[in-house]
């Protein structure tokens, strides 16, 4: 499992809904239907693979694309259905002979990436008045199961055979890696016993037992399914939010030029040094003013800087996760004119803040820099004088773990309201909160410095934006060894130690999934208990049993 | 390192002031003097061992005694200074070539002890007006800063050299094992930033800078590093919270009769069947009726049920985790007379609740019952017309993973007053509360009916306290199903699981360090990069340099 030096997947994250391969996306009125069909991979397993609609990461890709598209292409829809092109089965969750097969950080990116999306049904549903609804026509296993969790209601067809479940424990000796056992008693809340039994039955629960212990919200007989789901989709498209809507924008495609090292977007470049496993990611200001009304926004659309740099961000952090593995450290460097990011920043937080164009653009920015606060590198901002730390790019001088900022007189940043809440951590609280979690009046005043204009090198020091501090005569150097010395530390305590210090505070279901499910979940992958020559990921599917190692830890 | 069938060190838990090898305890009036000089294990690095004044278990185990002690026989005392022995070395920390040379599991179950420890520093000190003051007169390193992050306050000697420091990432490839990473952002709220810094420098900091980043609370000049420490810790002792105290009573030797497969004590019974890897822990009610008043229960001393059946619980609980280590099943059985468990449980949440012996007891129970929460054991509650749970014993129904009840006319149980949240577990609700989640009302309604008098099985099964309730028809049945099923399941499969379920609702420092921390770090431990072959951990101390597989996960 552990292959240091095999390449790496060449996946690609951009999509769109004329090239889907396993999902369909129908969009009627206030209602949306995301029907999954699982293609496929071929190989030797294909036929089991169609059978169980399980998922590899392009399924994730693609639904993940859906449920953005529905945000910013067809903003009218107030509930979404999820369900299956099959008869007899809903989705069985990842294709283990796929996850059997991967390298250890594959299934670990691959789980964070799917948990991620199974996090964005859920702020499509709080913040964009989208709901979710699981239509499970056939059996709903693992992450088929967890799916559903993320949707705001589950409604399981009544057959006689079809059951939710949760066979990651019983059958594979892993956990269920998207959030399952958090949601069932955090979201869910079924009592700890009976999730405790739930999640050891390999077979799943079924009928109305499903409904009693709160697994599913409803069952409907075989028979009425369809118009069941239907009215049930329809409750909820009413309940759904009151939240501004359409018209519903296009989303162009970003096509970067990939060179060797190199990954160049209109806004955003991504330069990787495999020997020094060093990533620089610069991100730069609008070129041309930003839209000075939603009006302007929507009629600018997706070429918008707004939601092109974000965009282009996210893809980038995703082809460092995926593609970029043995990158541990990326120098955060921005530029461009800091006015006009800043004026960029204060349309998106100013009083049309709630129109929908501007409200899903910042809920976009949200996302992607809570991509990057759960990415597994090391991040530090580098401000010198043409560093643009303004508008939404200000949050990546607070998410890095260290920031380097240059004693000289053309430097600065410039928090906007953005900075005050507006893009909070996956802990609910902003960037800022989580730095001064000690004297929240520190906060402020960097808030209150932002409203003022520019705030210059001296100032941002004794503010608290600087960890280090360093004229002309230092500065490179600093950068240089504290670099050196990032890069020469071992990756895997490095992870652990920034999923600590990144998460300061209160938690939440997202933190928890993320810092502690996710941890768990690491652990358990790389025993022998699960992927050693007998574990039970490895042998699943063969005649062979498992053997464990029994010592309890 | 993992080599299964490798004999379980012989670890005793019990000890006293007079055969403390490690530690000198010394009280004088309402302060206490606790001085770390560790002995040193023998063998080839005694030397090295004897410099760093770094621990091994057997320092943690009679740090844990002797804070019990102060808050059972030293309840005058306000506030307990820890120092070193040595002249310029506070404490190095674990003892690294110990935990270098010790299984995966001993790592794990040393951690989540010296975690343990550091926890009962803090809750001595926010519930038994027992404050800390870390007197670091010399170098303060890795678990030995942990250990000062556990006080409430820390002085450092301003020597020119002394510093504290976190050298695990940097120096071991592993994280700080007992919570420091949290301590440092949750507790101590150092901004996330400098956190950083500091934690990947492996000389530490020292002088202003150290109490400028809030990493100590003073600096004192070696000269007048004595006074400046008793001034503060007169000043602590002087602002610790007024509570009942004294006058105190000695905590008699437990002294179980140990054979094969047996571990048996006053009032519980530990048996092990090896072959099947599981366990019977069984705690019976008092024998005879319970003290009616605080100076009743005071004048029986620590021979008294309420004391001794919690100390025979934790000593059974640690030695299951550190002896036991292929059990994975634990049958939770108690048995005698309900009324008087109950009448134990109601003094101590009675009108005198406050009165010291009665609370000490009480946060004894607490502590012993968190104790058994975050043990990486199943738990299945079973009970039967013998069974007693009721008064503290009803909280071993509800933190068993699943409870087995037998429908038959004596079966029943009593939660009491206790029950309603005054032995909350490390997220602070109650057991009960986090049960039902999802409709405090449930939990209310069954405190309700303990009111009334004793619940019997139906009623049991009514207000939702019985996972499996069977007939005696099927019950033995059900119970052999589902004791087989459960240990035949992965080991690492079911921590993971149960660390999920165990904690419902609200986190807090304990439950990041036992949720989030421990998870990340038993992953670390696990991996390559830390313990293989040519890991930091493995190659600490010898010439050769770690090598890394350098992808990040």
């Amino acid at each position: 499992m552990e292959k240091p030096g095999e390449p790496a997947p060449q996946v690609i994250f951009e999509t769109n809904p004329a090239s889907y391969r396993h999902w369909s996306l129908k969009v009627d009125g206030e209602l949306a239907f995301l029907t999954l069909k699982v293609t496929p991979f071929g190989g030797v397993s294909s036929e089991l693979e169609l059978k169980s609609n399980s998922y590899d990461l392009s399924v994730d890709v693609e639904l993940a694309d859906a449920v953005q598209r529905l945000r910013f292409t067809h903003p009218g829809v107030k509930c979404a259905v999820i369900t299956s092109g099959h008869e007899k089965v809903f989705c069985a969750g990842a294709n283990i002979y796929m996850l059997a097969s991967s390298s250890h950080p594959f299934k670990v990116n691959f789980c964070k990436y799917t948990n991620e999306t199974r996090l964005y049904l859920e702020d499509a549903s709080e913040n964009s008045g989208l709901r979710f609804l699981a239509a499970c026509n056939g059996a709903t296993a693992g992450g088929g199961y967890e799916l559903a969790l993320a949707c705001d209601e589950i409604a399981l067809t009544d057959d006689g055979s079809s059951t939710v479940s949760l066979p990651e424990v019983p059958l594979l000796a892993v956990l269920p890696g998207t959030g399952g056992l958090t949601r069932v008693v955090d979201k869910r809340k079924v009592r700890r016993d009976l999730a405790d039994a739930f999640s050891t039955l390999a077979e799943g629960v079924k009928g109305k037992r499903a409904v009693q212990w709160g697994l599913v919200d409803a069952v409907i007989p075989r028979s009425k399914f369809v118009d069941g789901v239907l009215a049930r989709a329809r409750a909820l498209a009413a309940g759904a939010p009151e939240v501004a809507r359409g018209p519903g924008i296009q989303l162009e495609a970003l096509e970067p030029k990939v060179s060797p090292g190199k990954v160049e977007y209109r806004h955003v470049t991504l330069a990787i040094d495999e020997s020094s496993r060093i990533a620089r990611l610069e991100v730069r200001a609008p070129a041309q003013d930003p839209p000075k009304s939603a009006e302007e926004a929507l009629a600018r659309g997706s070429a918008a800087w707004g939601i092109r740099a974000a965009r282009e961000l996210d893809d980038a952090l995703l082809r460092l996760r995926f593609i970029h593995g043995d990158v541990g450290l990326v120098l955060l460097r921005t530029a461009g004119d800091r006015k006009k990011a800043h004026a960029a920043g204060e349309l998106l937080a100013g009083p049309e803040k709630d129109a929908w164009i501007l409200r899903e653009t910042r809920l976009l920015w949200a996302r992607v820099l809570r991509r990057l606060d759960v990415t597994a590198k090391s991040f530090f901002a580098v401000v010198d004088p043409t560093s643009c730390f303004a508008g939404p790019l200000f949050e990546l001088l607070v998410a890095a773990d260290r920031s380097f900022v240059l004693d000289q007189a053309q430097v600065g940043c410039r928090p906007g309201p953005l900075a005050g809440g507006l893009l909070p951590s996956w802990s609910g609280v902003s960037r800022l909160e989580s730095r001064f979690f000690k004297d929240p009046a520190r906060a402020q005043a960097v808030l209150a410095a932002g409203r003022e204009g520019e705030i210059d090198a001296a100032a941002m020091d004794e503010l608290g934006l600087c960890t280090v501090f360093a004229d002309e005569i230092d500065f490179e150097e600093e950068l240089r060894v504290a670099v050196e010395e990032r890069a020469s530390l071992s990756p895997d305590a490095l992870t652990g130690m920034e999923a600590s210090y990144r998460v300061v505070g209160p938690e939440t279901m997202a933190t928890k999934i993320f810092g502690r499910l996710s941890a768990w979940q690491n652990w358990i992958f790389i025993r022998p208990n699960a992927t050693g020559e007998h574990g039970a990921l490895t042998v699943y599917g063969k005649p062979e049993r498992p053997k464990f190692d029994w010592r309890r830890t």
